[in-house]
């Protein structure tokens, strides 16, 4: 075993974006990526199973964290502020990371493959929050629409973060998507 | 020029999805559809850009459809209208043909690489939506908010339409899908 390094994860994940950026995520191996944070390949096989990894690490974690506050949300609470629970979540996991995120996006947007993989991870999101509302006792039709549309949710509060001139709180940007959502969808007074 | 082939393009398309779901999509060739179908490579090529196309052509009509949809609606109709005429639209196109839409599943289900393209379909229609929604003077936030969730009734309508063990009208299928979603997301009264 190699010693502790500090940092490694966030030094090998800044080299590995800073080399995906220059000269493309599939020019780039994970040699160079361990070489120009100053650390061995093993350290980073410690850290991530491949140079995709690096990317979308965190997603994994995002689907923990939005379904452990789903299973987390009071037993009375209807199915749409256990969603609005997950997706505040969420906000605060990216909370003070928007540079590093919008760095991500750019490389992911120059990559089909990396796009294709993004919306596998947003699909088994959905998948995962629908199986967690059913957990709640949630009926099915209500679950899956419930899932469905709170991942399409934090999909475009996500993209109006990144795009933002002005970084403002993600969290911010969650709760005005879930409001605009919701005004769209309430019929209009009839009198 | 060939001469013309009555029903050349069904015929392709049936044989191209008993060969997908025997050997598998990437074990086809195009020689051996059009082989199976009675008919020459030269007459697939005339109705198919590629043996991907035989699964995924009628998206791209989807789109084309839905925007249009989108586009015809009243111009005081507000923007979850204009996307219920929309989702209407397409359910029309696809009424009758569940067998066929159940097959071209569970052929995209065995191959990863055409579920990633029914994604990305899927995130192409969203965009373009949110682009016919903004065309009608909907702000943005709105706008993309109502493609994105759109799309999600979309999917889940479609799935549920799939998954049931009787055949039911695909637009009623939509119309209870978007009645749960609406439900969802209203506040309950709280008196």
């Amino acid at each position: 075993m190699g010693r502790w390094e500090p940092n490694a994860r966030e030094r090998l994940a800044t080299a590995a974006m800073e080399l995906y950026e220059q000269r493309g995520f599939e020019q780039t191996t994970v040699a160079e990526i361990a070489r120009r944070a100053g650390l061995t390949e093993r350290t980073f096989f410690r850290h991530y199973a491949d140079k995709r990894e690096v990317l979308c690490g965190r997603s994994d974690s995002l689907e923990e964290l939005m379904v452990s506050a789903v299973a987390a949300a009071p037993a009375a609470a209807p199915p749409w502020e256990a969603l609005g629970a997950a997706l505040e979540a969420s906000a605060a996991m990216f909370e003070g990371q928007r540079d590093f995120a919008r760095w991500r996006q750019s490389v992911i947007a120059a990559n089909a493959q990396l796009q294709e993989r993004e919306l596998i991870k947003f699909a088994s999101l959905a998948a995962a929050l629908d199986t967690a509302l059913r957990e709640r006792g949630i009926p099915e039709l209500t679950a899956q629409v419930s899932a469905e549309t709170g991942v399409a949710a934090l999909k475009v509060a996500f993209a109006r973060w990144l795009a933002a001139p002005e970084e403002r709180p993600l969290v911010e940007v969650v709760r005005e998507t879930l409001a605009a959502l919701r005004a769209v969808t309430t019929p209009p007074s009839t009198d």
